[in-house]
């Protein structure tokens, strides 16, 4: 079992990091920062005759990253009540690859994989963050894969996170998790 | 009472758009589509000693255009059950010019405003798409801006949400709330 | 196909009374009013070696009235963001009914159903009810129901509802729904 | 600050129970069990001439207990994702007290408190649980009490809520929290 962690978040060693990083001490992982990367928005093409357009820039790239792993953990700041948009610019363009010939199993190699988020938000998360996990949920849902759990934590500045106990104990649980 | 429709679509005259204009119709309002403008993901320095910096992108332009407004209109089609990765990374950035001394009144020019949500999606949005409304609540509520309704609309193929009589009797009824 | 309405609603003709019977005009239907019923809360008892006790009261007669009908109707005023304790108290002794051996094809023959929701709230239902929705979602996948669709409502004092062009116009897009 | 416990499960030593148990060791509380009260539904005489009646019932005396408390707890099982049908009738009666002459400032004593919600379910509640947390700060924003807080533990048979460690971990957090 191999574990690919997408970072959504902008800034380096932000809260998300520091509490996802907790949750995957000691494991071998594949870190991928989507700041890193060139993500352009999707052009919604389903419906025209020519199709979708390759893009040329970074997409196919992560998504050639994570396709070997078993299980993905999206870490995300929250922005504004819901995942950055540099990870919803990654998640929107799923809707290309789903059509993309050059990945004909995408769904079906997803459907095979199990998802944790781990997300960090300053304005009472544990109750305005959740929406966003709903989202999640039905994103999961509609890729078929297993949603094995999330952890919310808050913290505006940063280093805030280490004060969240119980975001904290929660990410040493999903650490043993992770390794059993 | 003027009105601003800030439209988070990829693809030209998308359901979104023909429900949107269907609310609008014989009322003169400025139209923003955003994927004619180039607008970076933020990079949080909100903790940075030297703060945010200038991104010589087209976003301050946007900015621009709807503080003038009275009423704005988010329209956006439901893209993996939120907004689209656009929108998202538009409304990200508001962030950074929360902290920029060239809109020393951002937050209370928006706390001004009137917002309205249209929205279309294609898998159950009635259902799927509530935490997308939830997390505008949040946000209209974090700046103040008073929440005037939504419009939630059904499709997928162009032309679809044509067959969507209750997304079009609801866009006409905020018709008539516009013109009054 | 027939259908059972379920109303939650403990005041004669209020407004989610009011919206429900716009929604069914000329169409036969069975009307079931809670409140003329007594219905115990549940005794949790699945874990007791004894199992659930007969309640002595009019729960079972209601489940008898709704089992032969295809379409089931749950009509309730949002109290304090959702259904009525009447109708939450209803719902929540068919935990019992699955283990009872007088309904060995519960879940079965309420599987082969098809859900609607009416609700009216008065404290911005379009969005404070939408948890209430959700739940709604959760209760119907759980039986195994499909959930056709939900209409919400604003009002407070006697006749509100008929103020409310959004929800009658749904309600009569229902009734043409539930008559083909 | 003294602290009333508001149980609302039906079985004695429900997971609920034993998680809430947890989270209040060593400190002295007042404990409230609905199910040893009488508590009629609501009925709804907002608007009528003669407006609500006495009841007869036990709920005023319930009231009367939880009132000299800073620290209200909301315990209960999940029932069909939401609160349990007892602990919704009687919060549904609190539309009845907020006009009560015998509690002038029933919505006043309400808004100095504190409030946290404990919940225990056995289908996904980290998840479906989700809205009826958002209810309850729907609740908490009407009455204008402070959210705390909450707890949610997953569990079906007796005693398994021992095996949820996050939540035994966020009942102790909250112990802590409580003796602060």
């Amino acid at each position: 079992m191999t574990i690919a962690v997408i970072y959504g978040g902008t800034r380096p060693n932000g809260n998300n990091e520091v509490l996802t990083d907790h949750s995957i001490q000691g494991i071998e992982v594949e870190k991928i920062y989507l700041r890193d990367y060139n993500i352009q928005p999707i052009d919604d093409m389903r419906h025209a005759p020519e199709g979708f357009q390759e893009k040329n820039d970074d997409y196919n790239a992560i998504i050639d990253r994570i396709l070997p792993h078993d299980i993905l953990i999206f870490s995300t700041p929250i922005y504004w009540y819901s995942m950055s948009g540099t990870m919803k610019n990654f998640i929107d363009r799923w809707s290309q690859t789903l059509r993309d010939a050059k990945y004909p199993d995408f769904k079906k190699q997803m459907a095979a994989k199990k998802a944790f988020v781990i997300a960090v938000g300053g304005d009472n998360p544990g109750i305005k963050g959740l929406p966003m996990i709903q989202q999640f949920q039905h994103i999961f849902d509609f890729m078929g894969m297993d949603f094995g759990g999330y952890v919310i934590g808050e913290g505006n500045k940063p280093g805030d996170i280490l004060h969240d106990q119980k975001a904290l104990f929660a990410a040493t649980q999903l650490n043993q998790n992770l390794k059993n």
